[in-house]
């Protein structure tokens, strides 16, 4: 099970369309979105994922995280016995020095949201902050992708 | 996704240990026993399993269900992170005309808790009643393993 260390930032402009090198649609539900241990289901352009999240210390950044590819046709069949809502966004991969962010634009009931994140090997560890990366949000659950499901940013 | 018909009894006698074919021991916890979209982790033998299953009509006999075998070192380190209360469980496959029962005996906080459930192809399909076989429980959310996971036998 691997230790998964990220930090999440919102997004004050959208030039980090431009710096993009690859773009992937998301839908996205959860069959369970309790904090301490999601359950998520993902369409990622022609892929299907399960996985599995368990959240492991006080401040958020650490989770437990366990996945597996699945067939594209049972992700859709599980999607539909998933909680209410789905999350459907777009995500860019952006470079930044050793780096790569994953910036997401929601759509539907969270548009206008747009946030980046990066995966660590720890929590001390050194990134370079492109001129688009707005303030930290990392631990932060209405900003969860499990917690936009029941509290959408429209209602924020 | 497969459209799975149990019904499932109590069992009035241990007639079927002799009668049994197979033993095997399980252990499992679940991500979510909310009853709508119970997700579990099962280690049963030197198997470990990931198992979804959608409940989609009012009786309760009809289910969705989507299973995965998974590594047992996988459902060992996803057992940690699951809802607190574990299921340990024997269980007895016993044939009974075509069709093979499954007996659970409960340990642990649901020690003196024996069901038997049965595979059938439709709700109205006939099967044999072995002698040990009580009443009916399919659909009684009370016997759910996902339900005796926070209200074990031993409350009741």
């Amino acid at each position: 099970m691997a230790l998964e260390i990220e930090r999440k930032f919102l997004v004050v402009s959208d030039a980090y369309k431009k710096e993009a090198f690859k773009n992937l649609k998301i839908i996205q539900g959860f069959l369970s979105s309790v904090p301490e241990r999601t359950v998520r289901v993902r369409i990622m352009g022609d892929l299907g994922y399960l996985t599995v999240k368990g959240i492991c210390n006080a401040s958020g950044a650490s989770r437990y995280e366990w996945e597996k590819e699945i067939p594209v046709n049972e992700a859709k069949d599980l999607l539909k016995i998933c909680e209410p809502g789905v999350i459907d966004k777009s995500r860019y991969l952006v470079k930044s020095g050793i780096h790569t962010f994953e910036v997401d634009e929601f759509y539907a009931e969270n548009k206008g949201l747009v946030v980046a994140e990066i995966e660590l090997s720890s929590e001390e560890e050194m990134f370079t902050k492109p001129e688009w990366l707005g303030n930290e949000v990392t631990g932060i659950t209405k900003y969860y992708n499990s917690a936009l499901v029941n509290n959408p940013y429209v209602n924020w």
